[in-house]
């Protein structure tokens, strides 16, 4: 299997964390967002939607949207909990991560990290919208050592962006249980702590 | 089962009509989300998010988002194909439509419909991403009558805001194939066409 991705992209690094946790065995192939590499002809036509992530299955068959990749290379694995229910909840956590905290937490990091603006330049809006889905996730890990029953693809794709808040200009100061939950996440990954 | 849901939310009616496909029982309680009743304190005491749809099971568990909510109700049915490939690929049609569809699609349509704006009004931006989001929709269904395997979730779940694409000050008349599709989706959910 091949993974495009970029080392930088939180959505990419959920699935290099996926692999290197379950052990399956890939090829990674570096895609600079920021050189244009992932709008290249060659790369569209691998790939139409113009996006990294992307796994292609030895077979050629190709996989894109983190969400779904890191669902289908879990499958039947322990990052997915076995109850129904339980993975209903995971989901949620899912969809929730991609349309109510990457839009605001990964972006101001993006502005502030790779277009260099300053704080003040960010929109309030995604600032405050940032901070509500940071103020969710402490009510949830305040009486919880994961979002659903034991880690999980939820802790994964929550943590990739969250851990690096800080870059966005969020203050991680204000959730004690956030920074416990990144910490106990990263050793599940055995990751080094975000600089 | 109870589901909360605004009948006016392509959300809410993707959980409306897996229900009715797999007729699954349930009772629906009205959210007037214009009327701020997903925001009232009883409200965000059984659902923290403050978002319908949302759905209470018999036994008081609730479970949020509408990809996952449906993912949860369909499980085991041929609204998810059996094959776990193309399973992913239904999922990815599921995250990139709450990712790179409805931000644009729905939420045009919600400016000019609810809020009452005229279409000189709407982001440029917003329109530009959501013709891409229409356009890629387009390329697929040229070759495909499906977005996956046969009718799935996938279908359920852009079908919500794209057969209302034209309120938001979409034109449907460049898309043939989208509109074909259209008229096969709504005949497998039973649906009359939408004004």
């Amino acid at each position: 299997m091949k993974i495009y991705g970029d080392r930088n992209s939180g959505n990419c690094l959920k699935v290099k964390w996926v692999c290197d946790y379950l052990a399956l065995p890939y090829t990674w192939i570096d895609i600079d967002i920021m050189k244009g590499e992932s709008r290249t002809a060659d790369f569209l036509a691998l790939n139409p939607w113009g996006q990294v992530p992307m796994v292609v299955l030895d077979d050629g068959r190709a996989l894109a949207q983190s969400g779904a990749i890191i669902r289908y290379l879990a499958r039947d694995s322990d990052l997915i909990p076995r109850d129904a229910f339980a993975a209903g909840k995971m989901d949620e956590w899912l969809f929730w991560e991609q349309y109510s905290h990457e839009p605001y937490v990964a972006v101001c990091r993006y502005q502030l990290v790779y277009l260099g603006k300053d704080v003040s330049e960010l929109d309030p809006d995604k600032v405050r919208r940032g901070y509500l889905a940071l103020d969710r996730m402490e009510r949830r890990l305040r009486g919880a050592q994961f979002h659903v029953e034991g880690f999980s693809l939820a802790d994964v794709a929550l943590l990739a962006y969250t851990r690096l808040a800080h870059q966005g200009g969020f203050d991680l100061g204000r959730y004690p249980a956030v920074r416990r939950w990144i910490s106990d996440a990263e050793k599940c990954l055995d990751l080094p702590p975000a600089s």
